[in-house]
């Protein structure tokens, strides 16, 4: 067989979300949509299964000897993620933003081969921005190289997070206490934008400083992850120590926020 | 002199802020940007500055006997704003937004005839909507009729507000004291995107179901207010009493959401 070089695979996965971006932005632009409540605060659409189903047939079709990673092929919590070269997709990242018609949400799709990310591709149809990594081969928005920001104070800092998922006492009681911790070094702003997979994309290009999040999956964070290391940044475990993609929790941006960040984070004492 | 009519003031608002869109979008892409800082988290750029004196020079030019309202005639506090036909004009609401290249931030424009709004707009460049009300005439998103939603608890609720730029221990608590009522509640969804004018722009289409902050200005909120009333909305004091334009706190959506949100939100000991 001959070699598929990672440039290969990631033509193919821009293609796939630059074709299915016109049926999202009709989707979106659509007062009719179905809506299933999932714990009642997650939202899944039609248009997150179809366009799932979509990326998937393409990709394996193209490519046969690929697994899929989604969060349809995870039960019972077990992401049976291998080495096997894997696409790792989110097919809507920011489903609550989109059924609610506000602008940001992004397509991600990423390859990973020994379970190391090889080849990257977030698209954001609304703002027709197309981020896109090859392992060693930079960073890019819109075929323009990007960069991290070089921030290393928090006064200067943009940080962007989310309130995600947990409503218990300890998890909203941890949720503020970094909150609280990041305002009292004077941070310049904080932003909530309801997509992880565009808020790294967005660290990547340096418009936000750094992000972290507890509760996030590997399909929200795969490809930015590249996305990020590609532009000269970091992606950790909030402790600063290194990530794990399945830990349900990351730490990014430039090296000398993050080092910053990871000594004021608080443990989550039921993380995962 | 001929009577002007609501709806001449808004097609001159129109134009201007339509007028000025490619340059800002041109600022806003270009790598050279001069920043001054305002007491280090307020950013201010030239844009702002040229977006605002091009804005006041065509408004005050077709319409020599309006007043102005915005930033720089503001001194001391003190708003000087009176019953005469008077623009409230912020030319970027979300300057921090905008100088970090984050793609919200919006040019709002609003017209007072003895302090009560009677044309606005708002307009976002980078996603290219126009936000359009004149008193009496409904609100719209570049040409359709739109109203806010009818959400009325908040586990289906997407609500909105900003960390501010008070990070005085007793504003920092009050801040997130407010987040921990409202996540207790089990809210479905919170944004922090920066820039007022716009978020209250986007409750009045129902993307967002509300939105609440302590610390803006009369220019913040003057345009969105009155998309937010012909949207079918409430403006309120966080209290739930009469806003006060120039009280520095707002809270508005759908009465239903507004109504509720108004028990959870504590008042602010050292507000205004």
């Amino acid at each position: 067989m001959m070699e598929i070089s990672y440039a290969d695979y990631l033509q193919s996965a821009i293609d796939v979300a630059k074709d299915i971006g016109p049926t999202i932005l009709k989707n979106y632009n659509s007062r009719e949509r179905k809506i299933e409540y999932k714990g009642a605060i997650d939202l899944v659409t039609d248009t997150d299964k179809a366009v799932e189903e979509h990326i998937i047939k393409t990709l394996t079709g193209k490519y046969p000897h690929t697994k899929i990673l989604g969060e349809e092929s995870t039960k019972d919590g077990i992401y049976n993620w291998g080495n096997e070269p894997t696409w790792i997709i989110d097919p809507i990242d920011g489903t609550t933003n989109f059924v609610h018609r506000f602008p940001l949400f992004c397509v991600s799709i990423a390859l990973s081969i020994n379970k190391e990310i090889v080849a990257a591709v977030v698209f954001c149809p609304v703002l027709n921005e197309l981020f896109t990594a090859t392992k060693g081969g930079g960073a890019f928005l819109n075929g323009e190289q990007i960069f991290v920001s070089s921030v290393d104070t928090l006064s200067n800092a943009m940080v962007a997070t989310n309130v995600g998922y947990d409503r218990t006492k300890a998890g909203i009681d941890h949720m503020l206490g970094n909150l609280d911790n990041i305002l009292n070094q004077n941070v310049q702003a904080i932003r909530f934008s309801g997509t992880a997979a565009w808020e790294m994309a967005s660290v990547s290009c340096g418009r936000l400083d750094c992000f972290y999040e507890w509760g996030i999956h590997p399909w929200d964070i795969a490809a930015s992850t590249l996305l990020i290391r590609e532009a000269g940044g970091v992606v950790v475990d909030p402790s600063g120590s290194d990530v794990n993609m399945e830990g349900r929790r990351v730490l990014c941006g430039g090296k000398p926020i993050v080092d910053l960040l990871s000594k004021l984070l608080l443990p989550k004492p039921s993380s995962n």
